[in-house]
Order: C-alpha cells, then sequence, then structure tokens
C-alpha cells in the first residue's frame, strides 16, 4: 500500500489479488450497451449470491439524484446487490427519472431472483439528462448475464466516467477466528466529477457482522476517508458508499469489529486517495495537515478554505511555495474569529515553506502540507490535487 | 455608462471628462520607483488640498495587511490623502511590515504638509513580502513632487498589479443645489489578485457631507458594489474602499444626501464590473441574479455556490447551456435546509438554458444568468468571471 503514513493501515492488512470479488460468495460483470459513445463498458452488476448484511452512505445534496431517492427506501442494512451505469446521472430528471431508477432496481432484482428492496441502483455521469431504457434494460440484461466471480475488473472499469484509471482491489485481514477478505471498488475524480457527476464506491467483505454495526463503521470509514479529499469542492447529487459482508468468513465480535473498522476505513483511506490522485487533471496530491486550531472545526474551516483555494490549487500546479496564499486563505476562513490570529506556520514534507528546499518537496507528485495556526489543540486532515490546464480543458471543452 | 441595468445609475448621473482628480481641489501623481521589474508606474498619492470628510471600509480578514491594521488606528472621517504603492501588498510582514506601512504615511504626510493621521495607506502586490523602503521612500518623494490637479491617470496606472487596464472615471451629479462632480479609481481582478492580494478603490468628490453620512453611504455602496462581486472566492487582506469628500460643492442634505447615496452606489458598481472585466483571464462577465429563495440569506448562498463552483465557471468559459452542474451547485448550498427543494429554473438573459437559443447567449461576453429556486422571496444579485486557461497560467507560472 503506497504511503503508509497517509492510508494508516492497520497491523495485519494486507493486500491481496483481485477487486471487488475477492471474498467468497460475490460475482460481478461490466458490458458496454452503448451508452459511452468510446463504446466502453457502461453498465455493471455486483452481487452477493447469499444474503448478506450491508451499510449504505450517501450524498448531503439538497437535490439528490433519482437512484439515491431510491435508494433511501430500501432497507439499507439488507443489500444484496447494486446495479450500476455510467454515463448519465439520472439527476435532476425529475419523477420520470425517478420511475427509470425503480425500473432498473427490479429488472436487475428478476434477473438475480432476489427481492428488488435489495438491489441498489446507482447512476454516475452528466446532471439532468434522462437515461435511455431502451439501451439501458437490455444492458442490464447483458451484465446479468456475464456474472462471474471473476468479474470485478469489468465492473470496476462499466463504473469509470472521467476516470483515468480503475479503482479496485483486494486486501486480507487477519484475525484471530481466521482471515476475512475486503474487496473493494470505486469511481470518482473528486466530490463530482466535471460534466459528470458522482464518487460511488462499493466494498464487499465475507466477514459476519451486524448489520447496524457495519452501518455504523462504515459511516465512521466515509467520514475519515471520502470526506476527508477534494478536487474542486464540489458535493455531487449522487454521491454513495455501500458495503457488503456476506458473512461467509469470520465472526466480529468484540476487538475483531474494532480490527475490521481500522481496516475498513484504511481500504476507504486507499480509495479516497486514488480519487484524488485521479482528480481531472489533477499532476500533485497534498495531504493537508491543519493543527493548532481554536477547535478542530477552525482548523476543518482553514483546511477546506486552504484546499479548495485557486490560487493554493494553481501554485501547487505551478510548484511555487507562494506562501502568502495560504496566509490569504487562512485570513478569510477566520474572519471574525474571536481572539488573536497569527500566521501560520507552514511546512512542506517537514521543510519549512521558505527554505531553500521547499521547492524540491513542491516537485514531489504527492506531499503533506502541515500549517500550524497557533491557537489551540484543534486539528484537521484534508486530501486536495491541484488545478491545472487540463482541468479547464476537461470542463470547458464538453459540450452538453 | 455600459448595461445600465446593471449599474441603476440614478437619473442625474451622468458621464464626465476626467478620473480621481476631476473634482475641484484634488491632485494626484504616480511614478515609477523601481519596484515594478517592468518599470511601469508603481507608487502613487492622491490628495484633497484642503481638509476633506472621509469614510473607509476594509477587509474582513483575519489577517488583515499592516497598511489596513495601521488605518484602523486613523480618525476615518477625517482622511485627506492616501499613498499607495503597487507590487508588494505588506501583508503577512509581521511587526516590521506594520512599522513599514508607519513610515509610509508619516514620510508622505511630511511632504504634503498635513498631519500623519489623515494620510492613508495602502499597499497591493504579493503578499508575506517585506517592501524594500530603500527603494519605496524615493518614490514617495517624487510622488509629492509630481502632484498636479491632472494627475488622476497616472496615479490609476500606478496602483495596478495584474490588471489588464487602469479603472477611473468621473460623473457628475446634478442636484437642486448645483452639481456635484464624482471622481474614481480602482484596482484589482477579483476579491484577491492571484500572486497579488487586492482591492483598492478610491472616490473623490467635491460634495459637502457629514463624516457620519459619508461612512454610512460609502458602507452601504461597499455592500451593494464590491461585496457583490467574485472573481475567485478569494478574500484579501488588503481590500480597502475610502472615500474623500472636500465640501467644494453642493451640501448634501435631505433628498441630496440620498440621491447622492445612489450615485455613490451606482459608481462603486461600474468600478467593480469592471474588476470582474478584468478578473484575472477573465473572457466572461455574468450577473446572478437568484430568486426564490426561502429568504436572503439562503439565495446568496446559493449565488455564491453557483458564483464560485468551478464547475459553473469553466461551462461560462466554454459557453456550455450545461444546466446540471447549476442543479449540483444548488443541491450542495441547500443541503440540510429545510422544506421541498426543487429543480431550479435557470435562464440566459431571458432564454431558458433549455432553449436552442441558450447557446448563443453564452457566446456574449456579458449576460444575466437568472436561477429560481421556488421556494420564497428571498434575492441575491453577484458579478462573476469565468475559470479560463488564462486564469491558471497568470497563477501557476509566477514563481515566487
Amino acid at each position: 500500500m503506497e504511503r503508509a503514513d497517509w492510508l494508516r493501515a492497520p497491523a495485519g492488512l494486507s493486500r491481496a489479488p483481485g477487486g471487488v470479488t475477492a471474498p467468497a460468495g460475490y460475482e460481478a460483470a461490466g458490458v458496454a450497451c452503448g451508452m459511452k459513445p468510446s463504446g466502453l463498458r457502461d453498465i455493471g452488476i455486483l452481487v452477493s449470491r447469499r444474503p448478506a448484511v450491508s451499510a449504505m452512505v450517501d450524498t448531503a445534496s439538497a437535490l439528490p439524484a433519482a437512484p439515491v431517492v431510491r435508494n433511501r427506501g430500501l432497507e439499507r442494512g439488507a443489500l444484496q446487490a447494486v446495479v450500476v451505469n455510467s454515463s448519465k446521472a439520472n439527476a435532476a430528471t425529475g419523477a420520470a427519472g425517478l420511475q427509470d431508477a425503480h425500473d432498473m432496481g427490479a429488472r436487475a432484482a428478476a434477473l438475480l431472483g432476489v427481492p428488488a428492496g435489495r438491489v441498489a441502483v446507482c447512476s454516475t455521469g452528466t446532471i439532468g439528462e434522462r437515461l435511455d431504457m431502451a439501451v439501458v434494460g437490455p444492458g442490464i440484461d447483458a451484465a446479468a448475464a456475464a456474472l462471474s466471480p471473476g468479474g470485478g475488473d469489468d465492473f470496476a472499469a462499466a463504473i469509470r466516467t472521467t476516470d483515468r484509471a480503475s479503482k479496485a482491489g483486494a486486501f486480507l485481514l487477519d484475525l484471530p477466528a481466521g482471515p476475512a477478505m475486503i474487496g473493494a471498488a470505486a469511481k470518482g475524480a473528486g466530490m463530482i466529477s466535471p460534466r459528470m457527476a458522482t464518487m460511488l464506491a462499493y466494498v464487499t467483505t465475507d466477514a459476519a457482522v451486524a448489520p447496524h454495526d457495519l452501518q455504523a463503521l462504515t459511516a465512521a470509514a466515509a467520514r475519515a476517508a471520502f470526506n476527508r479529499i477534494s478536487v474542486d469542492g464540489q458535493m455531487s447529487p449522487s454521491d454513495t458508499l455501500i458495503v457488503l459482508a456476506n458473512g461467509d468468513g469470520p465472526p466480529l465480535g468484540g476487538e475483531a469489529r474494532e480490527r475490521f473498522g481500522e481496516a475498513l476505513a484504511a481500504v476507504c483511506r486507499w480509495l479516497a486517495v486514488q480519487m484524488v490522485k485521479d482528480g481531472e487533471g489533477a499532476e500533485h496530491v497534498v495531504r493537508l495537515l491543519v493543527a493548532g486550531g481554536a477547535d478542530d472545526a477552525e482548523a476543518e474551516r482553514a483546511a477546506r478554505a486552504i484546499g479548495n483555494s485557486p490560487l493554493v490549487k494553481t501554485a501547487v500546479f505551478g510548484r511555487d511555495p507562494n506562501w502568502g496564499r495560504i496566509s490569504q486563505a487562512v485570513g478569510q476562513a477566520l474572519a471574525g474569529a474571536a481572539g488573536a490570529v497569527h500566521e501560520p506556520r507552514v511546512r512542506l514534507d517537514g521543510v519549512d515553506l521558505g527554505d531553500p528546499g521547499a521547492a524540491a518537496v513542491m516537485a514531489r507528485a504527492e506531499y503533506d502540507l502541515e500549517v500550524d495556526l497557533g491557537r489551540g489543540p484543534g486539528a484537521a486532515e484534508l486530501w486536495v490535487s491541484d488545478l491545472t490546464h487540463a482541468y479547464v480543458t476537461l470542463n470547458a471543452e464538453y459540450h452538453t
């Protein structure tokens, strides 16, 4: 696992071959139904062949996409499968779009032989355009027919939009009761991908865990991973994380549950950091470590002001140790704050920003940017990418 | 005056020749002291030759620049002159920088023969670097020696940083007691200019007005103008607006005061819109008119989310009527809002975003973007520029 200090992998967690279908009992597929002009895979299914325990967290947007609205009507602890299309997000599509989401779930459920209430639906892509159900329907049929234990890679490919690479992998967690396998797949080039919408992430495991435990661990992992990244500060109406646990492996009680929670958080961080690395047009990934806030909320406010500042992001792109832009962002974030505000201390991978060595650190593809506000014990962490010409090109040259 | 519907110029206000020294009794100068590598003018003085009434508003940043800190110690209703340098902002420069600001004010005051407490100091440019006082001092001497009633253009040039053009002009306001002349000069390519920091604006008039009236009118004009623009959502530590009124013209009581206030707001809007037009790399200027918010604060939140979204800003650059990005920004801005949130209605200069004519509107250099949230009577207005390759180049290719 790359940059162990970023991922904080707990003891006993190691990489394993395979992807989202690495745990026993899972099958997946990804096929091309013709929605992507490129002809690439655009529809996928992931299923646990036995009833599973599940957890789901989704977007805080006030205008959630139709599949998110539909999924919220399901029992989130009893999901067993998910059907996903890329290319269009089925967001801002009104009542007709909601019906399309229901139809996708019903069609997949019938083919899988499971209740529709156990099948989640996700869509990612352009916001504001209806799905062409005459194309999506047969696509679901083809994906269901192609399901196999080796289909994880195809599934990971089918959920991509502007992603430059698939994001998928498997991990083995050694527990006293035996090893638990964890599979993972995600897509997303930011909180929102440009003309696209969405971060989607799926984690599978054979561990045996109670639904309320899994939901709590999943929510905590999302907070510590996906909620700690920003490509462009834009919240997607489709963001969804689903974790499936089919109980084929070791039971998760007491300390094992805690260790599984740490592993789940590390796997989610691994996916999240990959998303930032694949942030649209990104050339650098920076972990912002803000310390010395009056409280954590203040540190978080400063971290987001720095990480989402187009001035800081272009300085990272240009490898310019421009300390004044960080001072400016802190001044804006702390406007109106009680007590004295000092100029922040800034270090890059441990080197003071004013040192001659700072420029060399900024040439690295990945580095830590530490900002000390000197006001109290508050801290925050945020992974961000830079603002490049490629980002502007990707988002300006696409015409709907 | 361009786009009268944007500026809302009151009856009786017309353009006049000249700039910041157009009202009787003002002198100005702008000279090159060698701070700008280009050799262009970089230090300026503006002075009322008789004691004046004044008003001043400045940045809300928690880390204000040294000149801002110094100016806050002055009686803001009794200013008579201002000395300004461009190239370095004298921000994030600590106690030494504060002393430099005091020294600038004292030196200019001695040359002008007025108390130091009546001379404001402003600096604009790179944050985090000390001024070279061995260069600035003689520059102040040269500027003082060059003062003349015709020096407004040179002053406007001397305060520029990344500005592509000077922003200055004069206006005549017809009042029953006689005409009042208003002069104006500003710099700024946004709330903050890229590697630079600062929006600075100066308005002069010969009207006779009480200090507390002028301060109230100035604060209202700033709210209605400079606080309604955004190039990159970044607040500068140096932002300053100073209005000088030397009483040579008509007295401002009763209705005349009200009419002067409207004129002052229109002049400030005129300056503010010029800043957005000159926003770094800007190719389009959009007036965002958000209606239908539950209240004005909600409409404002939506307007800022839309106007500062890099996805919307690149769509404006690319002339892409991508309605989904506006829906996404509204969804993010209203996350957690009470009551039903609907998809917003979006129009471009009166054309529905979905109409074929929308693309033609987006080819215009300036247009209105109307967003109706359909939730209540709240409204907000914001002028924004687009996010272009030129913005990234300007901000990434500068190395400190």
